[in-house]
């Protein structure tokens, strides 16, 4: 049934929200505007899914809370089924290591000036780490492309170095140091430095909100500005994950059975949490913005959160992709992300 | 493009053959004759995937080592696609919670009597963890309901009984020991204990091959044949995996520029183990039946393992699902499955 089939794009939406969060944070501490977390989040995990179709709802499902994809099905599904007019996410012109290494070994400086000569009016990205990624960063990036790069950004585009392997938050902060030996960096009104504003890192392999909060925070402690890295994830956001990741089961919780309702539950000795919630149920949300379940039909019928969506097959409420992205929008009521982050350690 | 698409499937068919190791493996040292293995894990997984196309696709590859399947996804892409006549994989009819728990928790014993009545012909499921796992066993299925089984048992149909929740090995076990209480047992030529042909335990929750393989072990040691017990996966079979799972990365390793042929790697230095391999590729089998890979091109071109399959939007080659079955069958060359899970523990 279609039921069986929600626990993927709420599991989608429900980690990419976490993804946002941590960027909402970091953002508002070290750049003190929040606004630009929906682009720093890049979905490349199309070649990561396990089908077209997945690929799909898990990009849709993340699209709701960012603006940068390369996953062009996640598009197609919120044109399709979604009133999206446009595109969903943007990406921009980058390399992968074969787009390098294919030049041969002697040649990678002449791949990365092919990249940004050909792509004049776009933002682009360099994987830097096919070889020796200090030599690259130092000696041709720093050295050998830096006309180029300064070029480039005069013309208001950005070149992103995207380092690929070895520990995420030393690997960073050493590229952060490279590339402002050779360009320079600025302060900004909350003590925090920036890059040049054509200069950027992207750090993809193996991200997840963990990763970034940890990378994020050595950064912090480091004097730098969050909008100094943007991100990149695959598997993380579109594959790494199942009905276990938020427990999502459904059971059944309330029948009539020849005209008589009852409360239906299961409750196994060998397992007391899997006792299932029982009676009509009913979803409601406090002052302070907790969410609560009443069971048995205690709850108060006029401020139940839940409503219907399908009926008998009928499409009773047609939301939009742009009412679904602001009922998203991050608030002072939600959670404190760290604090959030830190329960789920202990 | 479709190289991206393959990790899925390849990485499904690789645990799902683990998965039949490890049965062939106790069937052959509880009960002598492994030939039983395919029918002896139960794909339910069709509701625990990510989309319907990854059902079929992910149903499909573990339908070449398994036949049985509720994922009728796969069947249908096995007709249409690899010349399947009939169906992939069988099933039974089997209760699940709400089957039970929509008769209130008071006709516990009616529900499972009307499962058993209802399906004369065939074998049946009886998920028995509702409330409490050991009276419903005792009680109704050693009790009550006695009589029902043995008649189901007379004209040859086989009832399950299905725990849910608590310490897999535990509970099978005690699982085994109530019902042999109340149906006796039989020692086959090994010197393993078999209930009776018409009664089994179908264990599921949570099950992998690193679960099944303790819980025939705690069997073996104490005196049950593995037949006893057949198992049931969802999310371990078709959806906790990744990229990562089997490190399915393709790079580019040779590349032909302006008629000169290169060598194409990646070596980065701050991760040596992403070192790709270089050159023509080939693929070989030892005497032992070893796997090895030659790089730039040293391998002997007569006796490489890899085949064109599609070119330029071409199927060179047409494989049906019986061969592909066939080429698959656990042989003495196989590894020892045991000393392999050990290996990757350590």
């Amino acid at each position: 049934t279609v039921l069986s089939q929600v626990w993927y794009p709420l599991t989608v939406a429900t980690i990419s929200r976490i993804n946002k969060h941590v960027l909402h944070h970091y953002l508002t501490l070290t750049h003190g505007d929040p606004s630009l977390a929906p682009f720093l989040l890049h979905d490349c995990g199309y070649r990561g899914v396990s089908s077209v179709e997945s690929a799909a709802i898990g990009a849709a499902a993340n699209l709701i809370h960012f603006q940068s994809s390369d996953t062009v099905a996640g598009t197609c599904l919120l044109r399709k089924y979604y009133h999206l007019e446009g595109v969903g996410g943007y990406s921009c012109n980058c390399s992968e290591h074969s787009c390098v290494t294919s030049w041969g070994r002697d040649q990678e400086v002449a791949a990365h000036a092919h990249l940004i000569k050909t792509n004049p009016g776009v933002d682009v990205g360099c994987v830097v780490d096919s070889y020796d990624i200090w030599h690259c960063l130092e000696d041709m990036f720093g050295g050998e492309l830096k006309e180029l790069v300064l070029e480039h950004g005069k013309n208001g585009h950005v070149v992103a170095v995207r380092p690929d392997s070895g520990d995420h938050c030393t690997v960073i902060l050493k590229c952060l140091d490279i590339l402002e030996s050779k360009f320079g960096s600025e302060t900004n009104s909350l003590g925090y430095k920036r890059l040049p504003p054509y200069l950027t890192v992207a750090q993809g392999d193996g991200m997840d909100y963990r990763k970034m909060a940890s990378v994020l925070e050595v950064l912090k402690k480091n004097g730098w500005s969050s909008t100094n890295v943007g991100f990149g994830a695959g598997a993380a956001l579109l594959q790494k994950m199942d009905r276990d990741t938020l427990k999502c089961a459904f059971k059944c919780s309330f029948a009539v059975v020849e005209g008589k309702e009852i409360n239906v539950y299961k409750q196994p000795i060998t397992d007391p949490g899997k006792t299932s919630k029982k009676g009509r149920l009913s979803l409601h949300r406090d002052e302070e913005g907790n969410w609560s379940t009443a069971q048995e039909g205690t709850g108060d019928k006029d401020t139940d959160q839940l409503m219907t969506v399908f009926e008998n097959g009928e499409l009773l409420r047609d939301f939009t992709c742009d009412e679904i992205r602001q009922r998203a929008v991050i608030t002072p009521q939600d959670i404190d992300i760290i604090h959030f982050l830190n329960q789920q350690d202990n």
